[in-house]
């Protein structure tokens, strides 16, 4: 290989790259399922037309893509993983709770917090009262914190509306920042994520409202990739989280569910029950249910961040779910109330610090078990040829420093479908 | 004040700033003290020559500084703090020990890392062996990460040599990052780190090395500006420590502790009785000892990385330094065996979220009373008329948004001695 005459700047790429990254990647170390037991030390990758063409060692690299006429890239010897996916999210929402998170700290009972405007109802009361632009704006600066690390998946859930025409709001605002950023965006409807107010004590009718109304409305217009429900004794019990997965059924949508995180009330072999593609949280979960999940397919998906924000002391069953080769994902629950994280490299710090995973496991947490946890592995966390290109460029000696740093992001470059994303470092000192 | 006229570009202000920042500061909420329970609401600040000359509301802006020929900068109604400080950190080393990190999730024993080369003796290993421009290089990346957040002080400690070559090449490390970077830094001399190999079964002699040799060379050479020891049942006796403290003292030296963090072996009434500037750690400080330190006036530097980093489960006692009201600051001990972050604001979160600190405190940890800490509250941590121009910028509604999220860094601008800083943000969207 040439290297002499390959186009750098900033160690990567030069200006072309701003447009299309097409061309022979050289020089990388290459994780291709995010398995840092599964790497490729002297990898190379030809990108063509935004897909991946070819990728292997360097050594077999095909005489079609070996001339000096096809652009030439660098990697420095840098790792490669795919893009990183946050396969659990609810980044799209208005205000935030920094004031009663002050508050509690300062000693305030649940009341005066309560009182104040605080919970999961002033959330849902900024959202309602902000406009599409206003949502937009204020998730984009959280997305952009995400990409910067390296995301090119997300997923969004509703769920802050609890009226059809908020939780359209939001869902279209996660589908304008899938079109506005270098990202892709994955929607779920989680109307059955809380009460709303106006249906105090009446929760069967709300479930009536979600099944009934919102779903089929959403559904038509589009804007749901995938259904969830909060199940849980302080949510929506089995029964009407039943009749939420039959709704989703009938439409043929996937479901999803917040599960036993903070008791068991069967909600995970519900789950199961419905072929779910992921249970999420899982604190609580029992060896019926990880069986149940198992014969399901249903991938585990664990959120340090909420663990350590509400200080939860019960852990997820990891030897479990590994007993049972469950695949566990991992993510950010991004959220004002119980995980108000940007940082996706800090979960993976979280889940082998608080949790004891291994560097390992967290690294396919963020990308093919991320994949899987979206139904997605056919499109994402696994570079091959015929996949999109979407993949990361690490200054990083091991993948390990990826979960080992908090604070640090060691993410130089994000090519995604193909192109260099404007999320890369722009080297503020350079 | 006619804010049409005013410079602006991404909000701040335009290329000028990139030379000084002289001028007036309208539209903005200022916490002059770090302190968000004593703010100026409609602020102004007048800046000249890399000092604020005049600081107060705006309402009561002197003439002198309200004409159209002086530059006009608007904050755009964004909250002003002093300049953060990181008053405790480890931030020149070489190597980092990520793999170390993985292989003990993956369920490998003291003895097989120790076989891989393991613990801090590799951290000692790869710092002798690093050139000044590596450790440079690598120390550099950490400190831009720590910029980024509105850092504008820093200590840094020496302490992976263990003999005067390398403690004498981190120092000059030390002092070369704050000649290169807009940041105030400050050496500590931390010879008493640990034992170095080669003084295994000798540690006596060891101190009289540091305190007869390396000591008085390095403060010869003006590397030193503080003296601090690791005084622990794993580290250096009690009186050992005096020792150093009694070389330090000598000298006129400042004298701070590693203290009571795995035992109380009595560090912190030692480091009173010299009448320490800081203890630090303190998981298992008791009652007598804060009564010590609230008599020598030394302050409490709290450390929730390396508590979170390490699974401590002993928290700080928070309610004695409450109730003798010791001035408590916080800090990312940023290195790489136990705290390997580099994010001060994430400190915050974990300080509030591990430790229940209220955010008012944990804001004074990073300003006034971290300046406390480091001896220097004449020079750093308030913002007043005669003092630096050190302050940052924040894109937040309400201060407590800078402990509340992680992940998500707010700082939309840090100027440092007058200067607009080139760590401010750089719109990578815009
Ligand atoms: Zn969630
Ligand atoms: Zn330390």
């Amino acid at each position: 290989m040439a290297h002499s005459e390959t186009r750098q700047a900033d160690g990567i790429c030069g200006d072309m790259c701003n447009d299309m990254c097409d061309g022979i990647w050289t020089n990388a170390r290459i994780a291709p399922a995010g398995n840092p037991a599964q790497v490729i030390l002297d990898g190379a990758m030809a990108v063509r037309d935004g897909l991946i063409a070819w990728i292997g060692s360097a050594a077999d690299l095909p005489a079609e893509y070996n001339n000096a006429d096809w652009p030439q890239h660098d990697a420095g010897n840098r790792w490669i993983t795919p893009g990183l996916i946050d396969c659990h999210t609810h980044l799209v929402y208005g205000g935030n709770r920094a004031d009663e998170f002050s508050l509690r700290l300062a000693g305030a009972s649940y009341e005066e917090i309560a009182r104040n405007g605080g919970g999961i109802v002033s959330t849902v009361q900024a959202t309602r009262a902000a406009d599409e632009d206003d949502l937009f704006g204020q998730a984009a600066r959280r997305l952009e914190a995400l990409l910067a690390e390296g995301v090119t998946t997300i997923e969004i859930k509703s769920g802050y509306g609890l009226d059809l025409a908020t939780e359209r709001k939001m869902l279209r605002v996660a589908r304008r920042l899938g079109e506005h950023y270098p990202v892709t965006v994955y929607t779920t409807f989680l109307g059955a994520h809380a009460l709303p107010p106006e249906y105090q004590g009446r929760a069967d009718d709300y479930i009536t409202l979600v099944c009934d109304e919102m779903l089929p409305a959403l559904h038509a217009e589009g804007l749901v990739d995938a259904v969830d429900v909060f199940c849980e004794n302080i949510g929506f019990s089995v029964a009407q989280s039943e009749r939420v997965f039959v709704a989703a059924s009938k439409l043929g949508l996937p479901v999803k569910m917040h599960a036993d995180q903070l008791s068991n009330i069967g909600g995970t072999r519900l789950a199961a029950r419905f072929k779910a593609i992921s249970a999420d949280h899982l604190e609580h979960l029992g060896e019926a249910d990880v069986q149940a999940m198992r014969e399901s397919g249903t991938v585990a998906v664990l959120l340090p961040g909420a663990y350590y924000f509400i200080r939860e002391t019960k852990l997820p069953p990891l030897e479990l779910l590994r007993r049972y080769q469950i695949p566990i994902a991992i993510s950010t629950d991004s959220n004002p109330g119980t995980s108000p994280t940007t940082s996706l490299l800090l979960m993976l710090n979280m889940s082998c610090t608080l949790f004891r995973m291994t560097t390992a496991e967290v690294l396919m947490g963020v990308t093919s078990h991320a994949a899987l946890a979206l139904g997605k592995a056919g499109q994402h966390g696994l570079l091959a040829a015929g996949r999109g290109a979407d993949f990361v460029l690490w200054n990083v000696e091991s993948l390990a420093e990826l979960a080992y740093w908090s604070g640090l992001n060691p993410c130089d470059a994000i090519v995604r479908a193909g192109r260099l994303s404007p999320a890369s470092k722009k080297g503020a000192w350079s």
